[in-house]
């Protein structure tokens, strides 16, 4: 296979791209090796050398434990379980929450044959047991297998007596009421709050 | 800059890639790191290194002169000029034409500075001179830079005594004259073909 056609196969495999899109990356690519492509190779081996799971709450970066759990401004009483590394992300971007996380890595699922080993759900109970923590957000998607994965680790830290909360369902904000799917609608009205 | 932040930044420089679409690739990079980035890394490095343009007709490749270029196959006595790489590309998956080609390498433009000397217009010119060539096919975009273009090049094929077509305007195979803009429609219509 010619160099072309292999760095287009490679490019295709990555989620969001196709055949097509991966042509006009490489071709972008190709004309600008200088300025584009040499450091784009140079950020790449870089990241998967460096790039490293953190051994507390299982977020991505440079340095273990992560830049959030080496952070002391941060109330460290405060856990929020979050399924994914990309969800911890979000959470930050939102500067909604300043403890510390703990990435599952996933969700229960039957179907996929994720069982409770296969998430660091013992890790979290660990973590809770040596630490001070007097709160625990489950930050779960709010997906049938979220759901359920919430489920499951709010029983496992019932013995614990740490409090567990969820996030709240409701109204996007700037979201209009004719677009939302029902659900979403019963739960908001449900957790209605008093006005004003 | 952590090596998570730099590849990201890096990534969402690519046409068609944003903020989140970049993030998105990066942690399914990190995900895959045996799998997926080493492969890619590779793949872009060997393209990095060994793609070259085609001296004679500009294509990208491995090789020089490119592959098309090479294939006595093929009716070496119809050139095909082309915009860019990525037209040359679509033209050979279409399966519909069978000679060599020509990539000017951009359209003229006043606005941008590009001027005839800028594109692989000469060189078109010179290997006209040297190689029985019958007919120039000019396969640019039906843009105003790609007529301006393609009108500018023919008046300077004139001299040489060749053959010089154009692609024809209509109806996408397919596609929906209530979709049509009213140019091609009308393009269309002037173009009509006897039926049957």
């Amino acid at each position: 296979m010619s160099p072309l056609d292999n760095l287009m196969k490679h490019l295709a495999r990555l989620p969001g791209l196709g055949p097509r899109s991966a042509r006009r990356m490489v071709l972008h690519l190709l004309k600008r090796r200088e300025a584009l492509m040499l450091p784009l190779i140079d950020a790449m081996t870089r990241a998967a050398q460096d790039v490293k799971a953190c051994s507390v709450c299982g977020n991505l970066g440079g340095v273990d434990p992560c830049e959030i759990c080496r952070d002391q401004g941060r109330d460290r009483g405060v856990i929020c379980v979050v399924e994914d590394v990309a969800d911890l992300w979000a959470l930050e971007r939102s500067h909604a929450f300043r403890g510390l996380y703990h990435v599952l890595g996933g969700t229960l699922s039957a179907l996929e044959g994720v069982r409770p080993a296969d998430l660091r759900i013992e890790a979290l109970l660990e973590r809770i047991k040596l630490n001070e923590v007097r709160e625990v957000i489950l930050a779960l998607n709010a997906t049938v297998e979220g759901q359920a994965t919430a489920h499951y680790v709010a029983e496992r830290l019932e013995p614990l007596g740490v409090a567990v909360s969820r996030l709240a369902h409701g109204l996007p904000v700037g979201g209009e009421l004719d677009y939302l799917d029902d659900g979403t609608l019963a739960a908001a009205m449900q957790a209605r709050r008093k006005a004003g």
